[in-house]
């Protein structure tokens, strides 16, 4: 369905870094869900590059919800987003040769050369801006049930995060008020003053982000081939950046013993838990009840100063390439918030499909 | 969609690991692709338990191609593969406390009761057999169209198997003639020794698989959301015990800089490259005509004879288990077959999508 | 999704006429469903030509549901019905002049000669025993929460059957009691009179088949793309010999004013209902409360033994065919199983998208 | 997928009447096709309502094309149309009693009351202009392919319009330039004053839509369940006020024999076609090769002026109701505008599945 994901909840994304506006469509929202506008913008500016860690360029993101809205909630029916480009620089980006790390050759034998190649088109990490929008209202929506979704930096330029503590919804909420989310301010300057010597020489660095949900409701997803992490890979492999997504203790599970790795099943106050989530809150596809944990591997930013070999397309000749315009030293920082609503979207998904898409509505609301 | 997976050429999956039959139903084939049963007889033999660090259930995969195949060609309607099971002994599982590790206590909830929980029932890798077997009619018909896929186990228990060669294709054709598939022997042997020795501690090892798919051709994949990543990855994460995907560099990635991490483009032989492939072939979802590599960890084998903590769903207590039955202390030599597969099926989709099903026929066949 | 029908609940078919086995594989199923293996052959027994108007070809349906069934419910995982092809004699199909009103030249243009061509393969109506079977369950299941549907011949031959009485429900259980399913039995018997007039000319006829759904709640089906017409008019199109579709009082109403084709809305016993039910249950896509009325045009049988013009494909010559196998004069009486299990299928699918697959379950059961 | 259609080829639709914009993206569009973007707005101008029969409010639709279009071309990424609702005024239609005919009740059930009831909505025929926009681009993309798409209205208030002549493809030259698409203007002339005197009595008129597609290569559909006939009636049902569809003789073919519907296939000019075209085009799902032609039963405007019974939702009363906003008295002539481009969607997705995306480029455009 290239530009549609999902099953019973859908979002469908269109637009290009330079052209006028970019979008998003959610459809399969259950009619009554309050939509929080402060919020969204909320969400936008955790997305939006900030700081002297960031991009020159000042994204406006004044966005607006053209369909699906009426007195201030959902009707249940498609949910249009629209955001205009405003900033936009073309002279930045004008076609020669290919920036390696991007997709630039690869979009060109793609779409023929009839591609929107300003400022990366349809694969600018911008369209994340119209992604991060529909999330936030699917976020909100799944906290008022109780379910929380966060992420923080847990590595970046080599730097290691402190890991969730004990009281992970505390944690949760101390990230989703960061624009740098780290659950170790100290850790997480070292990180920043990592990002700013990358800078200054012209480089960049990746990192790992780690997404924890709580209150995730045990039976959801499905064995064959929807399984929970198999959406939710889906949806996060598509996020720019990403080339890595691994579920609890992920590759590391790989060197454990059967004896290390099964989470043993315990009764907590009544109820079944597993006394560690090496699994990740996932058994077979389906979920356990258990904390969701993934870990996102994002790659630096390709876009850097530093002088690169590459090839003219045009000419079909070897050059280098040294790269100019407005680019951050890191995303990983502001993919978090990408991701989190890119997890709020397959979140709802997995359980409309499982529940019913009513189920996401409160009835007092 | 659940049990089927796919968008020009979709396979659907069926199945209990105690029931009478499971099968595979391939849509999507061309008309006119040859059907070699004795290659698919052979990628089941690959999948098959062997030797003394296998399950001792000895599975006869006898299977019948019961549609879609006329005078030895697809006919390009949907073409079912079933398989009988054969040598089941369920009195090895009735039901009791939930397995560690398993899917037993979310399938619990998922299902309600009602759940064929017989040796792991539509959750067990007994299904894999049904998708090995359909898998291995697209293997066969990339490998006429130039594309090769092959699986080596990269990591096993701790032990590092060597790094692909400079000749790919030679790594490639040794590792399809391997039940236990390593590019170094003597490293695989210390891995056999390693999981022989698991299993008489009654314990079970995990690892790491690698896959290499030579021949891909450049601009398959799509940017949102139906990248060449999340497709496999969407397949790759139903397949039990694999619980992180990772392209090219993948989790190494996030600790490069972006002057390392950027594979610069080069020209070799009239052709754009690149000189690293640290992206596995795949920029902003979209293939670049370097070869796709990507690593899955997988799990150790949940099922283990070292008695685990655990929970009697049915009393509601907590007990202890040891499992007894036949069980494998390594899956990851015999997931390989599953996961070549796998990716022959979501490769063939990839380029249905992109050039139309008909793209995989050769034309003298 | 070719050969895969449906969103939340799914149906995969596969199988040719003369091929081993053909079968269905059912998705989407809730936990806990009974299967009344007696009421799938009852409803098979409906399907199967019986007596003087049809076939000679006496086929045996001697089903197996071979996954998702355990101690007599559904699993809640796919369930596989497989049906051997018993009784075929390939000599009557021998391939040669493409049979005119059948799928042979533009199968033969789709499958480029790979085509099972035997008895129409892929294309012959005996897939729809299948189908039927598949239905069934659902029809079963959707009878216990209230829902029935029934099908009469209301044309056949020219010749019109009587109208749905003011009891509806009791018309709908004499019907799927019928093998030839009318309302008025002496007009049935005229329709039977014409069917073997037909066959002793060689030739054959067409007819209408009228289909009503009792108990559907209302608010099932979306605007766009996915109205409960849409839904419907695809499955039902996907049915062999069905040319057109229309709901309610279908093209008739294009001929009314809008004071005539308006259904006033009443109040009755304290629930909003409309006083006629010329859009047959359905405003906008979504159903109103009102009984689900539509009709499907049924062609005539295309396999006659009357001499017809035609092509010889291989020789790309002009010649005539005469059809000497086993045929029936008619379908259309035969084609309202399938048409019932086909509506029963969509609107436990509609059901589902609606309100999750579990609104299915009747709790005590 | 509710709002989204299509399977290689998609279109989503989003926007309520009296929202801020509606709009409508199509994916899966090649790269490299042109987009005229007066061809979009002359068929807009034939959707829009013209003259004394239809009715007062003036719609201007002044659209933008917001991504996807790069220099005049396609850029192979979702294409987004938007079109702002201009003339609108909310107080026409303050809610009230339930319209007779619309999905008013239908849609407030379904919605729970959270539904944007202004002008029907997200059920307003007024959605139809972003449909009609998108459809626009590949009509004209397929006429750049020898495909030629034309609707006439067949019937209107009792008046049959001639039927096709001879000459088909001159037929729909002059069926495109038409804003009232008759072929024989007489009997246009006698349909508008029909209109007329209905729009006099406060009443409204229905009709019958008749569709012919020229050019399309034999060989293109599914047996099942995607046959030409079950995507095409798919989409045609979602066209508001559709409620029949009928391929080729459609509903006569029910009282034909065998003998006079099967098509006699012959040789015409080297060329396989049939003497007749009975079926429309399509035998067994799959296209023959003739032209494709079907009927849209169109039933009559629901919002009249005469007065009707009807309930009152918020008080649950009976009450009578006179429609005094700005209405047609019939909307089949402008309905013909939208069935144009749904055919021309659902064509190209069937083309593309059949041949892939880039089939629509045309290689020296």
């Amino acid at each position: 369905m290239k530009n549609t994901f999902g099953s019973s909840m859908t979002v469908t994304l269109f637009g290009e870094s330079h052209g006028p506006e970019i979008g998003a469509v959610l459809d399969g929202l259950p009619s009554g869900i309050p939509v929080d506008e402060a919020f969204i913008a909320e969400r936008l500016r955790l997305r939006r590059p900030a700081g002297a860690i960031s991009t020159g360029r000042r994204e406006q993101d004044p966005f607006r919800i053209v369909s699906g809205l009426f007195n201030g909630k959902t009707t249940g029916t498609p949910l249009a987003i629209l955001i205009p480009n405003g900033d936009v620089r073309s002279r930045d980006y004008s076609f020669g040769p290919a920036r390696p790390g991007h997709a630039d050759y690869a979009a060109h034998v793609r779409y023929g050369g009839y591609e929107d190649y300003r400022g990366g088109g349809h694969f600018s990490g911008r369209i994340t801006a119209a992604l991060t929008a529909a999330g936030a209202i699917l976020l909100d929506a799944l906290e008022r049930k109780g379910i929380r979704i966060g992420t923080h930096v847990a590595r970046c330029a080599g730097i290691d995060d402190a890991a969730f503590s004990g009281n992970p919804a505390a944690d949760l909420e101390k990230l989703n008020a960061s624009v740098f989310a780290v659950l170790d301010e100290q850790r997480g300057e070292k990180m920043r003053e990592a990002i700013t010597r990358a800078a200054e020489e012209g480089d960049s660095v990746g990192g790992v982000l780690e997404t924890l949900v709580l209150g995730m409701p045990a039976g959801v997803g499905e064995p064959w081939f929807d399984s929970a992490e198999s959406e939710l890979a889906h949806a996060l492999f598509s996020v720019p950046a990403v080339k890595g997504v691994a579920f609890g203790a992920g590759f590391a599970m790989a060197d454990m013993k059967g004896s290390e790795a099964n989470d043993p099943l315990v009764i907590r106050e009544g109820k079944i838990e597993t006394a560690t989530n090496h699994n990740g809150g996932i058994n077979g596809g389906i979920t356990n009840g258990m904390p969701i944990l993934f870990r996102c591997a994002v790659k630096p930013t390709p876009s850097i100063r530093k002088e690169q070999r590459t090839v003219n397309m045009a000419e079909n000749q070897e050059t280098t390439i040294s790269i100019d315009g407005r680019h951050d030293p890191a995303i990983v920082h502001r993919a978090r918030a990408v991701v989190d609503s890119v997890t709020a979207i397959v979140v709802a998904d997995l359980l409309a499909q499982r529940f019913g898409n009513e189920w996401l509505v409160v009835s007092d609301q």
